[in-house]
C-alpha cells in the first residue's frame, strides 16, 4: 500500500482518536479530514470540531445521523427479531456500517484516498469498519493506526500526546477501569474490571439503566404501535424512528430494562465478556415479537425464525453491505407486510413483557380456536386425516423396525 | 378400523377421562386399561386408582415418571436451548412422547390394541400423542374421543356422567374459566377467558409462579452446575434430575420467573393464546446459555442456534420420535461434551439473570482478549491479513458496480 | 359442506375427466364449467371442447397457458436451482398452482362455489391443486371426485361410462400400463409396470427423449443467454419464455438429455416411483449454474444453495402460494440481479455439461487468480493473518484438550 | 514466531517441495523430515526416498494411506451425498485434512516442532493444511514458504535448484501448461491455459477419463452394494474401500464418466476455474442417492440435503477438523443406519443413471403406492382432512387479504 495523501478519520473528539489525528498527520504527512457522528451516544459533539480546528484538520464534519441511525439501520434489524448467539441485540455492531458509509461517502467529496478509524486490532469494530469501507469502495486505503503504531501502552500515548500538545483530560491520564461504546440503541461496556467472566460486573458499569432494585415499585404499561414490522408510536402518540426510540429509552432506563452480561464468540477467534445496557432495544424486540404473534404466518414465522441467526451473525461479523446480508434482508422485508397493530407491554423492575396485542391485521381467529361452539369453522375430524398423513412415514420406519428386529 | 377389543387410556382420574373411560366401555363394548402418570403436575394419584376400580377397569397403571421424564426428555430438549417461536419452553409438548411410550409398552404388556386419550381435535396435544403412538407401534388404533363422540357440550358430558354413576366434583359443573395443563416443567393455561390476545391474563390464572410485584424485595443468587450439558447440582448440592428441577421450581417460582403470555402458531392450522408459566425451566435456560458462553466454541454454537428452531418445531409438531429428531438431538449431544461448569445467577421480581460462570472447560482466554499486554498471545497485525481476504469478494462486487455503473 | 352449485373441473378432455364431469353433473346435480389449459402437453385442445359441449358443459374454457406458465412459474422456480430430493426437477409440481389460479378466477368470473379435479387420493397433486385453490379464495369447495366416488375399479368406470353415454377410445377400456403427465417442462410416467423400484423401466416408458444410445454421434454445441437470472437467448436469437423452453426441449430431447428414473418421498407419506423426462429443464439448469458461476457472490451463491431444498419442498408439497415461498422467492430474486451472461454446453449422448460461460457482470477476475504475476491485486501474505484468525477458536479448543488429556 | 528447529515437510519428491526441502535447510538452517504419502495419486513413492536422503532430509516418512483416506474422509464424506456449489465433489478438499494429520503425528513422534508444505498462498490449501495443523497442535509453527520466499518466478526456482544441486527433470524447466493435483478420489487441473472461463478446456487436459466420444458403444450396467451408508461391494464382490473406489474409478474412467468443468468460489476470496475428474466418486454419489431413495425417510433425507451445502462449505473451507463438522457428520451418521441395499446403475459415453435399486431396508411399501386395490393399506379419506389443516393458515390469510381489500 503506498503512502495516503489525504484520510477521513472517524473522530470522536476523545484524547485517543485526537492521537490518532496527530500520528496520521506526522506518520504519512498527509491531510486529515475528521467526521464526528452524533448517533445518539450522549456527548456534545461541538467540542470535537474546536479540537479538530486546534490540531490541523483539513475538513471538518460533524453530523447528527440519529434518524437515519434508526430507520435505515436500527429498524430493518428489528424487523428480524435479531439477537446474536441468543442474547445480544448488536447495537454495536448495527452502528458501525453506517459510520463506514458516511466516511467513504466524505471521502469521495474530499477527495481522499484513505479512512482510518480507532478500533483495535483484536476486536470486531475493525472487521466491520473495513469490511464496509471495502464493500463501498474498493480501491480505498484503510488505516487503522492500533495495528500499526507503536504507541503500546497508555505510558506511550500520554508521552505521545504531551509531546503533539493534544489536551488530556484529568481523568483520562490514567487507564480507564473500562472501555464503553454508546449510541442511540446501546451502551456497552468491556475490559479491564470485567474480564473475569465469573465476577459479577460492579454497578458503576452500568450507566443507562437504573438497578432494578432502585426501579419503581409500581409497574408501568407502555403500548407500542407498528406499521410493517416498524414501531410507529408510542401510547398512541406517532414518532419518527429516532424519537421513538429514544422515548423507549427513557422508560426502559427508569425501570432497569436491557441489562445484559455476556460471554460471546468474536469473529476474530477469541471470546470476549461485554456488559451491554439496551434499554429501548429490549422493549422494541419484546414488542416486535408480540405484534407478530397475531400478524405474522406460522409458516412465514419459523422460515424467520431460523435464518435469524444467520443474519444476526453477518451483522455482528461485519457484512451490512453485503448481497447475502441484502437477500435476507429482502426475505425478511417480504414478511412483514401485515406486521401492524399495537402491543401492550408490562415493565417492571427490570423485566418487560407483552400482556396484550391487537390489530386489524391479525391472523388470530377466536372462531377457530375457541373451546365454545365454533359454528363450523373447524371440522375436528379433519385432524384425524392429517395425523394419520402425517403419521404414514413414521409407521412405516416402525414397521421396517419390526421386519428386521431393530 | 375394526373395533377395538381392549384399549389402554390415558387416564388423569378427572371427570373428563372419567367419562372416556365409560365411554368407551359402553361405545366399544371393550375392555379398558387406565394409566396414570406423575410427571410432577402435583397431584395426588392413589384417587385416580380408587375411581378406575369403581369404573370395572380391567388393569390399572400408576406410575411415578418423573426422573424418567426430566432425565431423558426434559434435558435432552434444553441441551438445545429449544424455544418455539421464539419464546415458548414446549412444557406440554415434551411430556407428550413419554406418554404415549407408556401407552403402547403397556398396550404389549396387556395385550390391548388400542390406545385412547383425552386431548381435543382442535390442539396439538392429539397430534403429539398419536404420532408418537404410531412412531411406537404401527398396528395400534388410536381413539380419540373427542374427535368421535357427540358429547359435544358441557350439559351433554353432566348428562352422560350423571346417568352412567361417574362423580362429579362440585366445581365441575359448571364450565371452567380456562383449561390447564401442569407437569414439572411447566403449568399451562389457555381457553375460555384467555380467548382475547387483547386483554391482559387476570392474575388468577397463574398457579405456580408468585405476582413479581409480591415477590422478595431482595435478590437472591443461585448457582447452577452443568456437566456435559445437564444440570447436576444447585449451590453446590448434587441433585437427581427431578428433584433438580423441582428445587429450581421452588426458587423461580418464588421471584416469580418464569411467566409467559403468548400467541403461538398451532400445528393444526390456527393460531391460540396461552399462558405458560415455567419457574425453573426458565433459570435452567439462562443457566444453560451462560455455561455454554464460556464453554462452547462459536462454530459449535452457531450451528446449534440455527437449528434449534427446526428442532422445537419437531417437538412441538409431536414428531420426537422421529429420525430427523434423533438426528438433530445427534448433533446436539455430540456438541455438549465440554459444556461443564458452573453459572451463578440472579433472581428478582420476575427476572433471571447470568452474572458470572467459571469452568475447567472454559475456552475463554483472558490472555488473547485483555486490554493489556498479551504476551504474544495474539498477533493485531494478522487482523489485517484477515479482514483484507474476507473484503475480497465484496470488493470484486464493488468492482462491478463500478465497472456497470450500477 | 354443503352440496355445490356450480363447479370449475380442470377438465383434460380424457375419459377420466369426462366421466368426473358427468358423474358431478349426475351426484350434486349441479352446473359444470370446463377448464382445459395448455401448459405444453402436446396435446390438441379442440376436441375437449366439442366433448364437453356435447356432455353438456355449462361454460367451457379453453386457454394457452403457456408462456404464462413458463414466465411466471417455470423461470422463477429455475432462479433457484430447484431440485427435489436432489434430483427431480418439479416438473410437474410447478404446473399445479398455475391450474389451480385459473381455476378460481374462473370460478369468480362464472359465480361458481367449487372447483373440482382428476388427482387421486394419494397422490401429491390433490394436496397442490387444493392448498393452492384454497389459499387463492378460502371460502372456495373443493371437490376430490378419486376421494369420493365408488368407482374403485377399472370396470365400475367404464360401466359408468357406457351408461352415461360417454365416447371410450378403443385404447382406454383396458387399464393404461402406466400413468402419464405432461407439460411444457417435462413428462412424468408412474404407476403398474413401473412400481418395482428393482427393474429398469422399459425404453417404451420415455416419451419424450429418444435413447442416448440413439442420440448422434456428433455432439451438440449450444449457447444459451441470460439476464438477471432467466433465460432469454439460445445461439444468439432472443426467444420468449416458452419459445425458448420449447426450443430447448428439441435440442435436449434430441441427444436423449433429462431422463431420470427416481424413488421420491410423497407429502402423503409413502414413496413411489417416477420416470421423469426433462429435456430442456435439464439444459437449463446446467446453464444457470454455469452463468451464476461467474456473475454470482460466493455468500450469494453459497445462502441461495442452502435454502434451495426448502423452496423445493415447498413447491413439491403445494405450497406455492404461501408467505414463506414468497419471501424465499424474494431472497432469490435479490440475487438474480446480475445473473447476466452466457453459458456455452455440450450434448452428447444423453449428458449436457457447461464448458464455457462469459458476461460483462463476471466476478471473476483474472488478475486475481492467476498463477502468472498479479500486479498487486492479491498479497499472498495476507493469507497468513486470514488463516491465524480462522484457526484461533480451533487452536482455543486444542489448548482445552491437551490442558483437560482429552 | 521464533525460528523452528525440525519441520516436517509435505513432500512429493517433485521440484517444487524439493526446493522446499532445501530452502527450508538453508534459510533456517533447520533438520526438515519428510513425509510422503499414497493417497493414490498414481506416482512411484520410493523416488522421493532416493531424493530425500540425497538431500539429507533428517528422516524420511513414506506411507500408504489408501485405505485410510478412503475409510475415513471420503466414504464419511460420501454418506452426505456432499457437493460444493452443486457440483464440485470435493476431492481435493478431502485429502489435505488427512495429510496434516500425519503431519502432525510425524512432529510429534520426530519432536519437530513446525510442519511445512508447498501450497500457494492465493488457494484454498494452505488454509486446509494450516487449518487442519492448528486443531491437532495449537502450538505448531506452520511454514508455507511461498508465502515467504522471493522465489516469484520459475526462472529464479530453476536457478535455486541448479544452485543447490538439486536434480531437475527436463520437462520441468519451462512452465507447465496448467497445475494438476490427483489422489484416488480424483485429479484436478488449474491454472494457464484454463485460466479464461469462457474457452474451453483443451482436451489434453484430462487425464483419468476417457473422451465421452471415445467411449464404448455399449453401456455398462454395474452394481454397487451398500451398508449403513458405505459402498461395500461392487457387482457382488466385496472390497476394502480403497479397492472399490479404485474400481468404480477404473469402470467410469473408460465411460467418461466424472468431468467437471467449474468456475467456484475459493474461500480466500477470488473465483477460480477447474477441470476436475472424479470417475468413481461420480458412480458412488449417484449410486448413494440411489441407496438413499428407498431406505432414507423422507424427513432424515430432507433434513441432510438442508445440511448438505454447510457441511460441504466446511470441508472445502479446510474445517474437517472443527466442532461443527463433527456435529453435522454426527446427524448425518446417525441417518445411516438403514442405507444398507444395493443399486444398480448404467454408464454410458460420460453418464451414469440409476435404473434400479433393492434392499431388505427398504421403506417403499407397493402396497400404500399400487395404483391396484390396496387392501385398506391406505385410507384416501385421510388426504381430506391432510390438506384442510394444511390448508387453514392459508386460508386464514385469504380472509386477512379479503377482509382489508389487499
Amino acid at each position: 500500500m503506498s503512502a495516503p495523501k489525504k484520510v477521513v478519520l472517524a473522530y470522536s473528539g476523545g484524547l485517543d482518536t485526537s492521537i490518532i489525528l496527530k500520528w496520521l498527520q506526522t506518520e504519512y504527512g498527509c491531510e486529515v479530514v475528521t467526521f464526528t457522528a452524533d448517533l445518539g451516544q450522549g456527548e456534545e459533539l461541538e467540542p470535537a470540531r474546536a479540537k479538530a480546528e486546534m490540531m490541523g484538520a483539513s475538513a471538518i464534519y460533524i453530523e447528527d445521523l440519529r434518524e437515519e441511525f434508526v430507520r435505515d439501520f436500527v429498524f430493518p434489524m428489528f424487523r428480524a427479531n435479531a439477537l446474536y448467539e441468543g442474547l445480544y441485540l448488536l447495537g454495536t455492531s448495527i452502528a458501525r456500517p453506517l459510520i463506514s458509509k458516511r466516511l467513504i461517502e466524505i471521502a469521495a467529496e474530499t477527495g481522499a484516498d484513505a479512512v482510518a478509524h480507532g478500533a483495535t486490532g483484536k476486536g470486531n469494530d475493525q472487521v466491520r469498519f473495513e469490511l464496509s469501507a471495502y464493500a463501498l469502495n474498493p480501491e480505498i486505503k484503510v488505516i487503522a493506526p492500533w495495528r500499526e503504531w507503536d504507541l503500546t501502552s497508555r505510558t506511550k500515548l500520554i508521552d505521545f500526546a504531551e509531546k503533539n500538545q493534544i489536551p488530556i483530560a484529568k481523568d483520562k491520564r490514567g487507564e480507564a477501569p473500562f472501555s464503553v461504546d454508546a449510541n442511540l440503541l446501546h451502551t456497552s461496556s468491556e475490559g479491564k474490571v470485567l474480564e473475569d467472566p465469573a465476577v459479577e460486573a460492579p454497578d458503576y458499569v452500568y450507566q443507562r439503566t437504573v438497578d432494578p432494585e432502585k426501579a419503581p415499585d409500581t409497574p408501568e404499561y407502555v403500548e407500542v404501535s407498528f406499521e410493517r414490522g416498524d414501531a410507529v408510536a408510542i401510547n398512541g402518540e406517532a414518532l419518527s424512528p429516532a424519537a421513538l426510540l429514544t422515548r423507549l429509552n427513557e422508560i426502559g432506563g427508569r425501570h432497569g430494562v436491557g441489562r445484559l452480561d455476556l460471554v460471546e464468540g468474536r469473529f476474530v477467534g477469541m471470546k470476549s465478556r461485554g456488559i451491554y445496557e439496551t434499554p429501548g432495544g429490549t422493549i422494541l424486540l419484546e414488542a416486535h415479537r408480540g405484534i407478530e404473534q397475531i400478524t405474522l404466518d406460522r409458516g412465514a414465522a419459523h422460515l424467520k425464525d431460523e435464518l435469524m441467526p444467520r443474519y444476526s451473525e453477518l451483522i455482528y461479523n461485519g457484512f451490512w453491505f453485503s448481497p447475502e446480508r441484502e437477500m435476507l434482508q429482502a426475505l425478511i422485508d417480504k414478511s412483514q407486510e401485515h406486521v401492524t397493530g399495537t402491543v401492550r407491554l408490562k415493565l417492571y423492575k427490570g423485566s418487560v413483557r407483552t400482556v396484550g396485542r391487537w390489530s386489524d391485521h391479525s391472523l388470530y381467529s377466536e372462531s377457530h380456536v375457541t373451546f365454545e361452539e365454533d359454528a363450523g369453522a373447524y371440522d375436528q375430524k379433519d385432524a384425524q386425516g392429517f395425523i394419520k398423513l402425517n403419521a404414514l412415514r413414521l409407521r412405516l420406519i416402525a414397521m421396517r423396525k419390526r421386519r428386521l428386529g431393530s
